[in-house]
C-alpha cells in the first residue's frame, strides 16, 4: 500500500463527488481498478471532455456545448412564456409533461442565505435581463417547493412584478415539501395547469 | 438539456462508480459542472494516470506502482509469516495494530459462487506459488469473518495444509459476521495475538 501515490490521488480525487467519504472513495478506487479499468479510463475522459466543452446557454443558462441551447433555439416555442426551474433535471421533468410550450430560465440552484448562497449566484441578473427582453409577458416560477424554492419564488416574483413582468406558479398540486424532481409527471402537469398568478 | 452529449456522457460514465444510480449521477455531474471544474478535471486526471500506472505486485498481489511492492522489498519484515487478506484496506488495519511482523498476500476478492468468483478470480495459484517459495512457513488467515470470508479462509486453509504448510486463522475475537475493515484496532490486535492453527 505504501509508493502508490497515483492510488491516493485516485481515492482522494473521489472524494470531490457530492457525498462521497473516505471508505465509500476507497471502495471506488479498488473497484475501479480491480474491475473495471475501461470504466475508470471512460469516466476520466468524460469528466475531462465534459469540463473543457460544457458551459452555460446565454439566454437560459442551462448546461450546453454552443452558445444557445436547443431549447433555446427551437422556433416552435412560444417566446413570450418562460419557466423558471431550479435545475436542467426539473426542466426535463416540465418537459415530459407537455403541458409547457414556452421557454426556461435555469438558476442552477435556490436562494439559501444560511449557505451562503444569494442571488447572484442564482443568476438573477441574468434574469431580469431575458425577462425583460420585452417578448417574454408571463414568467412561470417552477421552483422547487421546499422553503428554499418557495424564498426563492417569492423573491424572484417581486422583483419581476416590480418591473411590470406579469408572474405566475406552478398551482400546490405539487406536495408541500416536495423536490420536482421526485414529483410524478401527473402531478406537475395539474400544477402546470393551475397556476396561478402571484 | 438537449445536444450536450458531453454532459450525457459523463452522467452514464459516472454510473460505472459502485452504488451510483442515475439520480445520484445526475447529481455528480451537475455537481461538478456547476460548483467543482477544478475537482472534476483533477478527478478526471487523477483517474487516467491510476490506470496508467497502478498494477500488481508479483510478490502479495496487491496495488503497487512497481514491479514489487514497498512491503515485500522491506528488509526488516519476517519472511516466514505470511498473511492472506482479502484486500488492501484490510491489509493496511492490520498493519495499524503492529501486531504482524510477517508479510502479505492480498486475495482482492473472496471466494463468492453465487457472483461467479471462484479460485481463479482471486489469485490462488498466485498464492500456492507465494505460499510454497520454500521460504514461508506459516500462513495467517486473515480474510473476513463474513460468511463467504469465512468458506474462503476454509478453502485455502485446506489447499495450503495439502501442501504440508502451517496455516493459521485470526483468532474469533473479531465479530461473526463482521468486516475487518469497520472493527476496530484493539479487536484486530487480540484476534491477531489470539490466531489458532486450523
Ligand atoms: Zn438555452
Ligand atoms: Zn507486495
Amino acid at each position: 500500500m505504501k509508493s502508490t501515490s497515483n492510488l491516493d490521488v485516485l481515492t482522494e480525487a473521489l472524494r470531490r463527488l457530492p457525498g462521497v467519504g473516505p471508505k465509500s472513495a476507497q471502495r471506488m478506487a479498488f473497484h475501479l481498478l480491480q474491475h473495471d479499468r475501461d470504466g475508470a479510463a471512460l469516466l476520466g475522459r468524460a469528466l475531462l471532455q465534459a469540463v473543457e466543452h460544457v458551459r452555460h446557454c446565454t439566454l437560459c443558462n442551462t448546461f450546453t456545448e454552443t452558445a444557445v441551447c436547443e431549447t433555446c433555439l427551437d422556433p416552435e416555442r412560444d417566446p413570450s412564456l418562460l419557466c423558471v426551474v431550479e435545475t436542467p433535471a426539473d426542466q426535463l421533468m416540465i418537459e415530459q409533461t407537455l403541458t409547457f410550450k414556452g421557454l426556461y430560465f435555469v438558476l442552477m440552484g435556490r436562494l439559501s442565505p444560511l449557505d451562503g448562497i444569494g442571488p447572484k449566484d442564482i443568476h438573477l441578473e441574468k434574469l431580469i435581463a431575458r425577462a425583460t427582453d420585452g417578448v417574454v409577458s408571463e414568467v412561470v416560477l417552477a421552483t422547487n417547493f421546499t422553503n428554499e424554492g418557495e424564498a426563492t419564488a417569492h423573491y424572484i416574483s417581486e422583483m419581476l412584478k416590480a418591473r411590470g413582468l406579469q408572474v405566475s406558479r406552478l398551482a400546490r398540486g405539487v406536495p408541500v415539501g416536495g423536490e420536482l424532481e421526485y414529483v410524478d409527471a401527473g402531478t406537475i402537469a395539474r400544477a402546470m395547469l393551475d397556476r396561478r398568478s402571484t
